[in-house]
Formats: C-alpha cells, structure tokens, sequence
C-alpha cells in the first residue's frame, strides 16, 4: 500500500505541472543587458563554469529538488539522472526524509547514484533533521552538497503541515557537523538580508534564495481546498530578482538562485546578480512530462548552448567578466 | 405595510450582495511584508487579540454594520449574531434610526442581543442623532460599544438624502455624553487627517475610516438611476489603506479600519498600519446570502486561524511585535 | 443647392456624434480631491456662479461652439438656444464665416437670439477674420463675447485646410478693436504657457485652452481618409489638465477650459484648476442627437445640481474657497 | 538551382512581412512635442532637406538596406528603385555579399543603378567584408555611401550564423581605405555610447543606430524554430530612441536612425533627437508586398507632405530651428 506521504509526493508532481507557467514573475524582466554592438568574441574561447564552494560546476544551472519517495518518482529521478550524467549537470533530489521513514522507497532517491556515480548529487532535508538523517540522506545518494530546506509558508498552508518554526540551532548543528557544502533554501518565497545575516552568524556559508516568481506552493495548496481560502498567500515574499540583491547586502555568502527561472537569459541574469549557480525545477519537471527525457535534454542542451551565446554576444569570457556588464534596471 | 425606510434597507442588501466584489481596491496590494525565512516560531504562542479601549477583542476583526429594520434583516442579524457567538467575534448592527421611528421594527436590531448577551455589540446612528436617541440605540441592543456614522457623499448620491451636513457640535455632545466608546464612523469614503484632528479636537477617540476599495454607496445608487449620472463619484474619496496613513498623522486616536476587507492578510495589513480593530461589511453579507450561515461561520473561522498563521510566518507573538515587521511600499 | 462649407458642416456634426466617447482622456483622472468627511455645509448656502470679465455665469459651464450654416445645424442651434435660455447657460455659436458668405444660412445662427434675446451669447470666427467680420459675427447673435479659434492642426489634418498661420497680428488688430471680451481659443490641442504669454502680450486677456482628451479633429479627419494616413497626430496636443497647469504660469489672463469634460466632477476640478468658465461641445451635441432636447435638459440640469452637490460635500460655498481645497495630484 | 543564401533572402522577406506590425516598439511615444498653438509659418517656406557628411538628401527618410539576390529580390529592388527615383528618396540595397559569391545574381543589385542613376545609393556588407569586397560592391550599385552591417545577435539566433566577431580592425582598415560614407549600422538591437566611442576613436564618422522596436530578427528566428527557444532573446536590445539618446553622449557622429519608424511624426520624433537620416524598411516592404508600388510611392509621398505639415505646426522651417522645439519626455 502506498503511504500518505508517497501519495503525497504524487500529487505535487502532477500540481506542479499543472500550474507551470512559461511565464516567469521572478523579476527578470526589470533588469536588462545594454546590448554590445562590438564584442570581439569568440564563442570558442567562453567559458560558463562556476564554482560553489570547492564544487566545480561545467554549468552553471543544475536540476533542482523536485521528487523521490513513490515508484513514480524513482522513474522521474532516474530520467532526471540520465541528463545530468550526459550534460553533466549537477541534481539534486526531493526532500529524502520520507526514505528515512519508509526504507523500501529508498531505491527511489539511490538510483540517482548508480545512474550517474560520478555527478555532482545534492541531498535534501528539512530543517528539523538530525545530525544522524542528515548523514544518512547524504549516503543514500553519495551527495556532495545537501540542501537544508526551510519553508514555514510552505508548511503553514498544508492542512497537515508543521506550525512550529524552530530551525537556527538546529541548522547551526548542521553545518557545525557536516563537511560537505550545507545550502540552506527557501523553497519558493525569498529570503531578506536579514535572515541571511543571520545565517551567517551561525555559520551557514551557502544560501538558496528560491524566491517568488516560479513554482508557488500557496497556489498549489489553494487548489486543493474548496474555498480557495489561501489566495491571499499567493503574492507573498521576495521575488528571486529581490532576493539576489538582498542578498548582495550579506558578505561571505554563496548564492544560489532557485525560483522562476526559465530560459538561459534568466540564468545569465542571475549569475549577474550574484548566483554562483542556479536552480531550475519546474520548468525541467514539465518538459519531462510533456516532451520526455530526450527532448529534456535536447532543450537543456539548447540552454547551455544559450548561456555561451548570451556571453558571447556581450563580449565575456568567463562569470568575473559578466558580472562587469553594464545594465538597465 | 412595509414602511419606505424598511424596504429601502432591503434594497440595500441586494444592491450590495449584487455589487460585491472579490476583488479590494482599497489599498492593501500596494504594502507587502517582507517573508521571514527563519520565523522562530509555534502557533500555540501567537495572540491575535487587540483592544479597543477597555473592551478586549479576542478576535481583531468584527462583523461591521449592517442591516436591521425589516423581516428580511432581522433574520440576517439573527444569522450574524450566532456567527458572533460562535467564534467570539464583536458585531456592529445596522443603523437604529429606523427602529426609534418604527418600534415595531426594533426587535430586528434587538434580536442581536437575546442572541448574543455576553457579545461585543455595537450600536449605530447617524451624526444627526439626539443624545437620547443614542441612549435608545444603544439599550435597544445592550450595545458596548456605539458607531455614529458621517456619510456626506451617501447622502448626497441618495435622492431623498439629505443636503446639509452640521454635524461637528452634535458629535461633541454625544461623545461628552456617552460612556461607552463613540466610533465616529465613515461608510465607505475615508477619512483625511484634518478631519480626524478635527475630531480629536472636540473630544473623540474612535475613528473607523471608513475608506473607499469596498462597498461603494455612489455606484450603488447610480445602479438606481437610469442615466448613471452619479458614475462621477465612484472614484471620489480616499482608500482604506489611504486613510490608515492619513491616521498616522492624528495623535491619541484608537483607529478601527473598515472598508474593501477581504481576507486575513488585507486583516493583518490593517492592523500593521495602525488599526485596533476591523470591520468587514460585504465580504461577510455575500457568503451569508450565498452560502449560508454555517458556510460563513467556518469560512470567519478559518480567516482566524489565517490571521494567526501570518503572525506565525512573520514570527510575531502580537500585535506590538507585528507593527514592528519590515515591509515594502 | 447646399454648399460644400455648408455640407462640411453636417457631416462634422455626424463624424463628432461617430467619435463621441464617454471616457474622457482630458486629465482629470491625474488629479483628486481629498473628501472631507465633516463638510460642515448645506447646499443651500453654496453659489457656483463665477464671472467671466464682466459677464455673470450663474452656471459655470456653457454650451462650447459646435454648430450654424445648414439647415440641420439651425434646428441644433434652436434647440441648444432653448435649452441655455431654460438653465441659464451661457451659449456659444460654431464658427461664423459660412453666414458671411453666404448670407441665406444667416438665420441658422441668429436663430440663437431669437429664442433666448437675454442670454449670454457667444459668437465664433477664426483667426483669419477681418475686423469688419468679427463686428458682423457679433451682430449676427447679439453676442456678449467673441471666440476667435486658433486652429493650426485642425487645418493641416484638412485636404483643403490651410496651410499659412499668420494670425498674432491680425489677433492684435482684434482686440484692440472689439470691446466685449475676445477668447482666443483652441479647438482641441491645447495651449502651452509660451503661446499664452505671447498672447497676453499683444493684449489678450480671455483664453479657452480647448485641449486634448475630447473630440479630436486629427481622429475624424482620419476617418474620412481610406490610408488613415493621419493617425499619427491623433496623440499630439497638451491634454486640457496639462493646458490648465501652463495656464496657471502666465499672469493676467482669464482661462476658459473646454476639451473632454463630461460629466460635473471634471466640470469642478476644471474650476480648481483655474477656470472661470467650462465650455462642454461633444457631450451635448451627442445627447441632443441621442436622446433629444429635454433629456439633454434634464441632463444638464443633472449637472448643475451635481456641481452643487460636489461644492457641498467639499464643505465650500464658492469658488474662492473650491481653489483652496486639498487635492491629490 | 537557388543557392541556399539566396532561397534564405526570400524567406526572410515573407518572414518580415509576417512579423510586420503597425505598432512601433521603437519608444518615441516617450516623447512629445509641445504644441505650438501660435505657429506663424507657411509650409511654403519649409525647407526639411537634412544632410549626411556631403550628400544632400532633400528628404530626410530613405529606403532602408533589405534585398538582392534573388529573383524576386531583383523585382523588389526594381521597384523600390522607381520609387526612390520618383520622389528623391535616397535608398539602400540589402547586403551584397551574395552577389559577390555568386555573380550571376548581381543583376539583382544593380537595377537599381540602372533604374536610377542619378539617385543616392547605398551599398551594404558585412563587417566581416575585406576592403576589395566593399569597392566591387559600392561599384556593383555605383554607390553614394556604403553600411557596414554589425549584427552579432542576428548571427547568433541563426543556427547557420556566426559565432566570432572580432570586426574593430576591418573596420578601421574600411573606414581608411574608402572615400565615401561608411555607416557603421546595426540590424535592430541598438547601439550604446560605449560602441559609438569606440567606433569614433577608430575613424568612424556614420553610424546608423538601428534599434529595437521594429523589425526583430530574434523573433523571425524563432518562428522559424519548432521548440520557440529563443524567445528570450526577442527583448534584447537598446530601442531606437535609447539609442539616440545614447548618440547625444557621443561628439563628432552623424547618425542615421533606423528601426521602428512607420510614420512621419516618427521621422520627425527621430530627427529632433539628433538624427540627420532616417532609414524605414518593414513598414516599406510591407507596403509593397501588400499594396503595391504605386499605392507605396502615393503612401511615402504623403509622408513627405507630412514631415513638412509637422514642421509648419511647429513653426519651423529646417532642421536646425526643429531642434530647439519644446518637447515632453
Ligand atoms: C514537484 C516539486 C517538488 C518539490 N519538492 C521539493 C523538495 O522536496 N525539497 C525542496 O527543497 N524543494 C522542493 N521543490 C522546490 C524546488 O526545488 C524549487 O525551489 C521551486 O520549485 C522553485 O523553482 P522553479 O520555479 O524552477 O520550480 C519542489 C518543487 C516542485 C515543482
Ligand atoms: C448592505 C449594507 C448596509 C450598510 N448599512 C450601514 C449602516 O446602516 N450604518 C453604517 O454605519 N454603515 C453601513 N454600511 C457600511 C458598512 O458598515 C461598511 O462601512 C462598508 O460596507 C465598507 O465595508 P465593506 O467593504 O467590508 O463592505 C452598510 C454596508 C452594507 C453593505
Ligand atoms: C461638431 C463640432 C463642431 C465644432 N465647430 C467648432 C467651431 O466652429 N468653432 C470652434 O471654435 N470650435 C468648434 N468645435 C470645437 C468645440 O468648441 C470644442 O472646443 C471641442 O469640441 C472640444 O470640446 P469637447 O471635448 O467637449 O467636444 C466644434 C466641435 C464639434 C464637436
Ligand atoms: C527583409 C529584410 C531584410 C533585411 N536585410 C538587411 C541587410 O541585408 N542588411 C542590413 O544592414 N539590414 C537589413 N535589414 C535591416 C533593415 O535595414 C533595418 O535595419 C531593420 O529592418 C529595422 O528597420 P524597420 O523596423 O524599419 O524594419 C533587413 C530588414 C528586412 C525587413
């Protein structure tokens, strides 16, 4: 029989999908590129790698937490894999905390590894996990990062959802505990400077600013009642625009942009506005469910064919050069 | 028969339920919260209760005036006063003018209190009104509380409105008066700060702004006319939201914010912009009408646990720490 | 046989009834007026006459110059002439010359003083006339003042306009000459401060900014043009706000407002603005055709007693104090 | 056979005929003219002639660089060149290099020398273009001047476009080697004042700022592709006038606007802001293709009576007086 929680997972998917817009309100459009009449480039000689931490990312977008925890999602995460191993793109998987409690769903985050052995794999947790789940979802897919997920809106409009938000010494212990990059993320409604400075402080070196404009947990969840009684939830937060320059205001922090972004121009945005990489979710999971896994990875192909383009027609050759292109806000 | 008041007061009620409007313009888009990624938070600690004056309100939103005076309103006070009851809720009634004039219309406004004996009632009147007809109104229902209503433009839009507006040495002795709290009381228009000193100056501490975003008496009544000459002043006045900030500027006032109220965080927002209490006329009478009582009671129920979720993402305990939230204009 | 000045006349009364809208874009949306929730009044007490020179307007408004010339256009002007006679309105006649060509269309403007003798009557000529037409023109209606238009584009938009525009010094020679007040006026593209100032300086002391947001002579001239060639000057002009806010840097000159203004409010706000007078054409003309004399008496009338009514709720009782209200920009 | 370039050349042209819209996107509704209700001026006495380095364009807008190379190209050409021929029109061909490589399509460029010998012509290539290419293809049309296309963002959409642009040295190199005109020009993304000074430093006198707002070959592009995944480039640019405005920055330029103009207010719009030419394609092409060459050269004659009616509601008489006139941005 399958568990709530699995069902659950279904059910997100297919919601998720169901509100995916092409249209992306993460604030992308507010900020433009002064075009370069002259830019003495050469594709050839461009390189979009970043770096997260001692990571090194070939590209600088990778496959966001999405799934894992049903047979479904064990069919979608092996998909998923197959892309990143063959892009070489970095994954990572949905929240694994249900195959801490169910092990017999374990297979469906582990197939991440032995699909791909050798990929950047990132784990993800909520932020109430111990120091001993956190280890184990580490193992479970071989990760080299793992997300910490905080996401009080997102639990507050489940009817079944946490309404206790107790997370800082908890993440503290974390991060104090782990050696691999530890990214803690909002999943879907933006951080403020101040909540960063306060990661900071305790010790958090990676931040995940998944900000409004994408995937909307509140829409999801207002779908699902009867009354819509949660639209008012669906403008709340910081855009990941906002975000990014919030957290321009926080120093030693790495960035990573979550939330809304849909085509290379955005990611090439982001990276301007400071990501050291950027997540895409949604726009992945639909083209999978539409298009299937070889147009997935035919049109990911496209974007990074895009991002080189992008800095090619502005005359960069590499992050440090684009982030010094003039702009129009 | 039914007397030409009382079946105005009907007409009323169907011209507002047919004008009702999900949508507010009164303001509240424009003020966001700024999320708090890290709330440090539980539920179980947050205290939604407000006070106005020495009355204490459990809830901070209240079930606004009105309707009383007819067969058909008495059964909706009757509905309302329930709803009260049940959720501890305050509830205003409709204007009581017509009762003094009919008594055999007053069991429609007092039928509120053999409901609700040990409810937060609130009495209402026009500026016009004798001390001893407030005395009346506020017996007729046990009242706590008395909102006596300018309505300037309302009248005016109304044919058999009136055309002259003396009302400011009348307000001075009802207030000098009576020792209940006075809520000088505009319905749907808004309030401007000089008005409210001028207020403050002889001698009032309650103000509901009664702004403009909800039920707009000038469209309704240009419903009325077949030329649609009143269209003019369906853009006259100030927001709600407008009005809360012109309230800033006025000293010593307990400020209640009325007008195009619509869910829990247009609730929250209200309350951050200096509001005590709030009071929702047409949102509550349209599910009435629609839905029915108990469709309306669980729908103010969950706006309660809504108004208490905000406070709990915001990671506030009360109404001084939500004052305190940053917030983007 | 009819004329082609003459047939033109009819079908610009067509085109204009055509092109008629409800909405005005005149400005005056821009601008609001803060309620004032304790108006302190009684309509009673409130006088919206103003002065225009010498002349006395019990109502500020008056019917604009629209028509003469054909036969359709001297049953309008009867029709007009008894409605202004019945309220008390000013009346200003379309432009002359066609009677001073053609003496037998004499009687579709002197029509005017025929049916109301004591009247406030406008006769109408353009930059171009001769002093010895101007008188003529004045004769014809018995006329307490003369609008002389200025009309610059709505000559260029025209096959057989013209195409030289001398007038400052023929305007001069006017003045000088003519002892009941000269309006120079435009007919629908408004008046900068440069133009006034000029103006002033060659002895002009009545101005009517005729701007833009009303009926709009490049759209019907374009209309009658299979290429629509003359879109393009359908955007051009200074809207009537825009030429109200000009006017109120040039010293000395007594402003009339016409352009757009459609309903009392944009009447009031004209008058805070700085107006003396209001002139209102497509407006009346498209109820005269639409719904006939009486209902377009009934409509004004509507209007005067909406003028007094906005006065009232403003809490002044004149115009003096009108121009001292706050207002939101 | 048709050569794939030359098959290519055709369907861009049905392509921008497809893409063609009425609106411009070009932003010169951003600005306004003050009306001029006082013109003094005489369309007798206007003179809107503009001159570029030493040619005399009696008409300030010219028939931009579209086509050649093809067989309906050489019919198009024809016809444009009968048109520029009959009104004094300057006129551009579309870029030669085709003709170069395949020589028995050369006679698509050259009827228009034919056609109209005594005409200013201008010559079109690459950056790329090797100075012998740039004097066979000024011969090959007895050119006046010659544009350098730079169009990086037009090669990167297309799949069998470039992808290394290093064009400062040939530019230089062509700019030295050649006597007449060499206008550096975009192809509709713009130009920023970064590029203009570096042009300038290197010899450049011509630029033609080719904006966005008009015909977007990123938009053409991506029609052509099943998958739409260029989309993001279709906002990419600087518009016209931001391009403009950017020229002001720069000293010793003369400047050719292009992109986006289809009317002349337009035109004039252009030339105020500092354009000594204008060049109009799509709204050209456009009109050839739908209505004919006959119904074109009536369309662009009236728009040269328009530039001049613009002029004498102004009140002024050239180019120079134009600049001084009051406008609204
Ligand atoms: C179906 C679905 C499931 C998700 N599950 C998780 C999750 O388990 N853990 C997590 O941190 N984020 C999860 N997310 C959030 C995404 O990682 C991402 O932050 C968010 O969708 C915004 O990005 P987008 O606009 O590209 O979709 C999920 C998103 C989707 C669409
Ligand atoms: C049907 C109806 C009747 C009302 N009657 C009264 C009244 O008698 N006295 C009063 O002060 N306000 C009256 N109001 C105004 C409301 O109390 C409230 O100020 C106004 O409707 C704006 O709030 P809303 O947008 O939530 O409807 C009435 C409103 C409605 C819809
Ligand atoms: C049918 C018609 C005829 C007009 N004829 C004249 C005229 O002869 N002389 C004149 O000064 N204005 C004339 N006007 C302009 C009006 O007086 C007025 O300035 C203009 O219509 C703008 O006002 P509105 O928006 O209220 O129509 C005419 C307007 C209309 C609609
Ligand atoms: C069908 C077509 C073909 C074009 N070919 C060329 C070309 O070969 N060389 C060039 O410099 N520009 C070319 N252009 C660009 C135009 O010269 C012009 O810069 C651009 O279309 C913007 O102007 P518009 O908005 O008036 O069309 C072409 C444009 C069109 C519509």
């Amino acid at each position: 029989m399958v568990s709530v929680q699995s069902h659950r997972k279904d059910e997100h998917i297919s919601l998720a999908k169901k509100f995916h817009s092409k249209d992306s309100k993460a604030g992308f459009d507010q900020i433009r590129f002064v075009p370069n009449a002259l830019p003495e480039s050469d594709i050839k000689n461009v390189n979009i790698s970043t770096k997260l931490g001692k990571l090194n990312l070939t590209v600088p977008f990778y496959i966001e937490a999405m799934t894992g925890g049903s047979k479904r999602a064990k069919e979608l995460n092996y998909q998923l894999a197959n892309i990143a191993k063959n892009l070489n793109l970095a994954m990572a998987v949905g929240s694994e905390s249900v195959a801490l409690r169910e092990p017999e769903l374990a297979s469906s985050f582990s197939v991440v590894k032995e699909v791909n052995p050798h990929g950047i794999k990132i784990a993800n947790l909520s932020a109430n996990a111990s120091i001993s789940q956190v280890k184990q979802a580490i193992q479970l897919i071989d990760a080299d990062a793992i997300e910490i997920h905080i996401n009080a809106v997102q639990e507050i409009v489940m009817p079944e959802g946490d309404r206790k938000f107790n997370w800082i010494n908890n993440i503290k212990e974390i991060v104090a505990a782990i050696d691999i990059p530890v990214i803690v993320k909002e999943v879907g409604f933006g951080i403020d400077q101040k909540a960063m400075k306060q990661l900071s402080s305790i010790g958090v070196q990676y931040v995940n600013v998944g900000g409004t404009g994408g995937t909307n947990f509140a829409k999801i969840e207002n779908f699902r009642r009867p009354n819509k009684e949660l639209e008012y939830f669906s403008d709340w937060g910081l855009s990941t625009v906002e975000s990014l320059c919030e957290a321009k205001m926080v120093p030693n922090l790495e960035i990573v942009a979550t939330g809304g972004i849909k085509n290379p121009l955005q990611i090439v945005k982001a990276l301007y506005l400071g990501a050291n990489a950027v997540g895409i979710a949604s726009e992945i999971l639909n083209s999978l469910i539409e298009n299937g896994p070889l147009a997935t990875q035919e049109m990911l192909n496209e974007w990074i064919l895009g991002v080189k383009s992008i800095y090619t027609v502005l005359g960069v050759n590499n992050l440090d050069e684009l982030r010094k292109c003039p702009t129009i806000y």
